[in-house]
Formats: C-alpha cells, structure tokens, sequence
C-alpha cells in the first residue's frame, strides 16, 4: 500500500510536465505555420506558465529571437525580475549556446526538452560550430578577435568597482 | 618612400578603430552612472555606426539584456536582416559565452574588445561557469536536464523539413 502514493505522485508529477512541453511543441510546430522556426519554448513557475517564445529569427530580423531567449524575456518581465530561479524552461529542441548562456545568466531552475542538436542539424539548423569555437582560444576562432585599448576600457570597470549603489547579479 | 602611404593607411585604420572603441567605453561608463552595468557596444557598417547597446539586464529585469545582444538586436532592426556579416562589433569586455552565441549567430565579421573577461571576474561578472557548463555533457551540467516527448518534438521539424517556401538561415 505504500508505493501506491508515490506511484500516483509520480503520475501526476509527468503529466504536469507532459502538459507544458505539449505547450512548447504546439508552439514550434504553429510557428512553422506562421513564417518561423520549428522551435517554441514555455517557462513555468509554480505550475503556470509565465513566458512564451518562438524562433522569429527570420521574420523579426533578430539573430537573437531564438524561442528560449524569447522566452526568457517574456517571463522577466512578467515577474519583473531578471532572476529566474524558481522556473523551469520546456523547450521543444535542446538549447543552443546562446540560449544555454541566457538559461544560465537567467537562473532558470530545470531545462525540459524534446528534439536534440543532432535532430536540428539534420533539419539545416547545425550548432555544433558555435560549441566548437567558444571553446577554442580566442586566436583560433574563426571571427577575428582582437584586444585594442584595454586601459581605457578598464575606467568603466573601476567606475563600477566604487561605486556604492549598484545593483549586482 | 614606398612605405609611408602603407604606414598612414595603418595609422587611419588605427584610428578608426580607436574611435569606435572609445565610443563603447563611453556607453560602457555612462550607462554605470545610469544604473545600469558597466558594458557597452557598438556595431558598425561601411564606417557608420548601425547599434548601439549597453548592458540593461537589473534595470529593464531582462537577463538577455547584455550590451552585445543588444546592439546586434537594434543593428538588425535598423538594416532590416537578420545578417550581420558585413559589420563589426566592438564591445567594451570580451563577450561572453550567450552573446558569443549571438555573434555568431548574426555573423558578424570582426569582434574587437577592451576588457578581458579575467578582468570582469574581479568586478564580480565572472561567466567561465558558464564556460565550463556548456562544455560538459548534458547529464552533467548544474542544471538538470531532461529530454521528454521526443517523439512528439519531432513533428516541428517534419513539418519544416517539409515546408516548400521556408527561410533558411
């Protein structure tokens, strides 16, 4: 009689998160229907959704406008707070670097999805050569990337340093 | 006498450079006095400066808000394409790993920057834990990641393989 309960838990427990990425995919899948990318993100705070996002690359002229950045965006606003951490992201494709950089500056709690890079790559959308370059010497990127006036720039650094009010994160 | 006109075109391309650089720094320290954090960047085509961002993220709670993603969001917005790869971004600190994501998503063709990201650690903007996350496999990032309803995920990306009149990018 005791597993019954927690098997019970368990079953509500993946139909929570059966409901949420069915949300993400419905999302991608519309947004192909729409002139978009085939990838839709929701986040979720204590079992509602606080953000949506879609892939509006192409039609919004925003290189950013991946679904999980989009996303991300949205739902700090509507809590109106840039710390995440008490939210989960479904996501209807694995995260690429850009999006995992913002999961991770935003603190999102849980990362839930459905396709892989490997799935994206065989559709036209490859990844893989982002993950390849930031993890090369800056030297070696295929991007030239070159230091110029660092002293001055280091002003801006100490000008923050000092100062007493600032807001950290 | 043959090198002279070889050594002024270097001192013009030099001080081009020093100018754009030095307009990020600006952006970079007002925007500390503004509240915000002490980022800047500009993007610049055919000697012309096309974004402009700074880093908003606890002002305008948006944890995408950084100086690069900005100005690549508003020079796309202003040239009306998603392709950056005829400009250049200068940016008062070495990107980090979501707005190098950004960079190379936008395709821009040069990435000059100021201050390293070592030196951003010591102000208390330390991103290599990030760096390293990205880097490991996804069952051992900080942030659990599941795959669900991959077969269902999967349909987006049918219906764009399928689609006759997508953009790709």
């Amino acid at each position: 009689m005791k597993k019954a309960p927690s098997c019970l838990a368990k079953f509500l427990f993946d139909m929570e998160k059966t409901k949420w990425m069915t949300e993400a995919i419905e999302l991608s899948k519309n947004n192909v229907n729409n002139g978009g990318g085939p990838f839709g993100a929701v986040i979720v705070r204590n079992n509602v959704i606080v953000g949506r996002g879609v892939n509006r690359v192409t039609v919004n002229c925003d290189p950013t406008a991946h679904a999980e950045v989009t996303a991300i965006r949205e739902a700090s606003k509507n809590l109106g707070t840039f710390d995440l951490s008490d939210c989960e992201i479904y996501t209807s494709c694995e995260p690429c670097p850009m999006c995992l950089g913002a999961i991770y500056w935003a603190r999102l709690k849980t990362i839930y999805y459905g396709n892989t890079k490997v799935d994206a790559a065989k559709i036209g959308f490859d990844d893989q050569f982002i993950y390849d370059e930031i993890d090369r010497p800056i030297n070696e990127r295929s991007i030239p990337t070159k230091q110029i006036l660092p002293e001055k720039a280091i002003e801006a650094f100490k000008l923050w340093d000092e100062k007493d009010d600032k807001i950290e994160y």
